[in-house]
């Protein structure tokens, strides 16, 4: 057997254990030392591939692709810095437990460190983050080889999926030359073990029987108990979460990325609006918890943290199916390893349904009362950023996909987005919370959902400006609310805005750029709004249109930061009124 | 002394060494973690600030301004996925030596692994990508600890600058609040070591004394030697290789980054075709050396590393003051670790002036050969891509900078762009070849080197697209010839264009960007030519303009790889006819 038939069979039997082991996405970079593994991907029937020029885009739209389809995403690219551009995508992956794997062509051993073209040192090139990595042996074809690149690749995709899911890497060294023989109809045709190589079963993480017990006797002991949920994605976790809180009567702390802010679930239990109210003193005071369940990462509200730092002598469990360790506030008294559905539903199948408390009570009244006073927000005539988050609810179709950007439009879809129930999806990147990426992971998720529609700031969008491309050539349909402040607004929020010498050099960083150019170079449409009805009416006007559209809101940093904080204020002051009449 | 007075004092200490070690750019990227030190730099007077949003472009307009001053360049960046943006960046850096000081902001240590926002695992973020790695300190201001500053910073400079330069990372744990205190206007003030805190005598990498008479004896015994320049930048080379080469009667093969095939020197050893003569087999039976000397990094051109690989049993020394292993070709018989400049000089200075040799004789009349069949591409009507790089020494202007693409400009100009006394400098990313950071990596070259003119292909425009904003915010002039063959032009040229199915999808990958809306959008010019007249009247007219100019020269892959084809053909047959004259 030649080298190319030898090439050729290896290959052919890694990407066809790829998709066996459940790949059906793979986003592939041009370029020459990938080569065969892009032609034989191309020719196998079950998988479909997305082409993208820049690798860092790649990373992150193969990152939008796992979050939706919740499968490993395959990720293709050349030898060298093609490689390093994904890093950035890897990272988040990796925090964000989303898995991916990715495959990078490399030059054979006798090219390597000796100044060869395109040839870098691909060897562990992500370090630490990723879950696992594996230098693939040079292509050969016997019946081990075979074996083994089946058995690798099927080992991959399992590692990538395993919880707490992530990024595995396989780097190939390969030699030239390097065209696969494709005239073999009979690619992918397997005489033995017809569904994949190796089966990997893959573990529930779960609790003995008598430690469900401890757990359920140790809640209903609780007499002011809360649950905060922070970003999660598991199905079933809605029901279970919500009938879990209902039985013991606690109250449910729900992030925006929580998904419990949208569905078709009662609600009675959700509180979503703490990013306003836990601001004030006296409620605090009045909502100290005795016991605190958290489930997911941590939620975005700043508010909440502080919360959670003050009462760092609650009883506080994170339950964590990913066993890792979420706690930025070092206040956890236990680490609960076990799935989250899992444990809503076993915990909660052991005890009594409880009367109403009177804690609980506590928190939906405060919730609702701070709901109104947010609601005062409509009233603005001038376009501002809560007031837009405030209306989404409203605005947006049943079943869409919201993407939202990091810095200021997660925390203000935190402070304004609150319970409705025309299950709208939320998604963010809120592994390492950058500015990077969000366009391509954006698009990545509307390759499965859609409705579309991505918020996200100036710098953001600047950010990864050309992810777009994918929009056009993958033809994902998008809608982009582009709240444009010519600069990075979350600084004006932040102590270094009263230090004026050198802000908008550091920290303003006005781009000053006509953003209509580049829409129109990807051939998307783009409407600046300059009041809210055309704001609405654009909106919906655009609903179920194609393509990329672009709604553009200018408004000013300084002016928002201020309007914020004067809401604050109000709500705060409003809510002090109120309890004292309440008390009185 | 509380909290922030440490952090002040500690940081200042790091910034004022740092200028006092010799960097004189720092790029940096907005952020809230790093705002310590951006707050410090900004009010150092001797220290230049660079605002770039995108990490991933500031590392490569980092890496553009430490090639063009040859001192180590800083950047800044926060924590999280804005670090892992710059790895493109370094990897290039480290494979093409270029010394660069990565400053990364981090959380505190309380706050890593444990799910807070924008917190990833740092240490060692870029592997054996950098020289040196170290975690700083956490801040503080005791004597020792502002020794401990001065001395990493001073060492970390040092280290970038030592041979093989390369970049250095630093990571700085810092707690809130960040904000510096800098009311204090004696902030750089020193009381002692004024000169900074401590001097590194760099090393010179030389030879012993009978090394130098070992190496002079057995370069006069060749009687068939060769010299091979491939990217090197040194300071006062061109002039001793050219005399070495001279004095031994040896031809230069220069690559076009060696900086030789420009320049006032004689020109009188540079050959300058050989991509093109080096593909007939006779020419190259017929000068097969016996001795062969390389500098600086393997050339561009593929038929001379073949040639390199066919004559594998002459003698090649391989000369590198950087101490590494350039020779992809597996067939150097010596490493010669030294100084190049100081090679040439000391063996020079101990050889007679030889006798002019028939065997460099013949290089040259079939180099002056070549060049005249070249010429013939001139009588092209229509634009195309090999003629456009022909007729660069005549239309640029003295002293220009030209920044080359990767992928076939940088083939293209290696084949068309002869020898010229106009002292123009060529610029290249040629550590890892990659496409990526083109745009970014000439834009801070131009900062330093006027006027710029940068050559590259839609796909590499493309991919750093966003870095064009540098020269709109740091106002650098740039004039750009995009070459728009509409996607891989390369890959024509490949065995994969003789496999159609998926070629335009996994290749050919054309975009179909109008860019002269993204140029537009960073306030550019954009003129698209349609002759050969108006390319050359657009280059002359625009000469000493302002802001970004682009030219776009619309091609034809195919048309373009079919060409090229013909005109070796047609040069290889014509030498061949020539040869058979000769021999008459």
């Amino acid at each position: 057997m030649n080298h190319q038939e030898a090439l050729t069979v290896y290959i052919a039997s890694f990407v066809s254990e790829l998709v066996q082991s459940g790949v059906t996405d793979v986003v592939v970079s041009p370029g020459s030392r990938s080569t065969p593994i892009a032609m034989v991907m191309a020719e196998h029937p079950n998988l479909k591939l997305h082409i993208h020029v820049d690798e860092r885009s790649a990373g992150f739209f193969a990152l939008g692709i796992a979050k939706a389809t919740k499968r490993p995403t395959a990720l293709l690219c050349t030898s060298g810095t093609a490689a390093a551009n994904y890093f950035p995508a890897i990272v988040e992956a990796n925090i964000s437990r989303v898995p991916l794997v990715v495959l990078t062509a490399d030059r054979p051993h006798e090219l390597r460190d000796v100044g060869a073209p395109q040839s870098i040192d691909q060897i562990h090139l992500y370090g630490g983050h990723v879950k696992w990595f594996v230098e693939m042996a040079p292509p050969e074809a016997s019946d081990e080889m075979v074996r083994y690149a089946r058995m690798v690749c099927a080992r991959a995709v399992a590692t990538a999926a395993l919880a707490p899911s992530g990024p595995v890497h396989l780097n190939f060294p390969l030699r030239e030359p390097l065209i696969p023989l494709l005239e073999n109809n009979q690619l992918f045709l397997q005489k033995e073990r017809l569904n994949g190589y190796v089966k990997i079963q893959q573990p529930t993480v779960s609790l003995m029987k008598d430690e469900w017990d401890i757990y359920a006797e140790l809640i209903e002991s609780a007499e002011r108990g809360i649950i905060i949920c922070g970003q999660i994605e598991e199905d079933g976790f809605s029901e279970a979460v919500t009938a879990f809180a209902e039985k013991y009567q606690f109250p449910i702390l729900a992030d925006p990325l929580s998904q419990l802010r949208s569905g078709v679930h009662s609600g009675k239990a959700i509180i979503d609006t703490y990013d306003g109210f836990l601001r004030n003193e006296r409620v605090k005071h009045m909502l100290k918890p005795d016991l605190i369940i958290r489930f997911g990462s941590m939620p975005v509200s700043k508010a909440l943290t502080i919360f959670l730092k003050e009462n760092h002598s609650a009883r506080q469990l994170v339950i964590d199916g990913g066993m890792g360790w979420r706690d930025p506030a070092l206040v956890s008294t236990e680490m609960v390893y076990c799935q989250e559905t899992l444990f809503c539903e076993e915990v909660a199948k052991r005890a009594e349904t409880k009367q109403e408390s009177c804690y609980f009570l506590k928190w939906q009244k405060i919730n609702t009362y701070t709901k109104e006073l947010i609601n005062t927000i409509d009233e603005a005539e001038e376009l501002n950023e809560g007031k837009l988050f405030h209306q989404l609810a409203e605005l947006l179709p049943e079943e869409a996909a919201i993407f939202v950007g990091n810095s200021m439009p997660i925390r203000d879809l935190d402070s304004f987005y609150h319970f409705n129930q025309k299950s709208m999806k939320v998604v963010a990147n809120r592994g390492a919370n950058g500015i990077d990426g969000t366009v391509s992971t954006a698009l990545g998720v509307g390759t499965i959902h859609q409705p579309l529609y991505l918020f996200l700031g100036d710098l953001t969008f600047f950010h990864d400006l050309n992810g777009l491309v994918a929009a056009k050539l993958q033809e994902v349909n998008i809608t982009i609310i582009l709240i444009n402040n010519n600069g990075g607004g979350i600084f004006s929020f932040l102590p270094q805005s009263s230090h004026p010498k050198h802000f908008e050099l550091l920290f303003g960083t006005p781009l000053d750029l006509d953003f209509s150019k580049a829409v129109e170079m990807f051939g998307g449409q783009f409407t600046s709004i300059s009041n809210w009805e055309q704001f609405s009416q654009t909106l919906l006007q655009d609903r179920g249109k194609e393509g990329i559209r672009v709604i553009e809101i200018v408004t000013n940093r300084e002016k928002n930061a201020e309007e914020h904080k004067k809401l604050w204020e109000f709500v705060s002051q409003e809510i002090d009124s109120w309890m004292e009449k309440e008390d009185a």
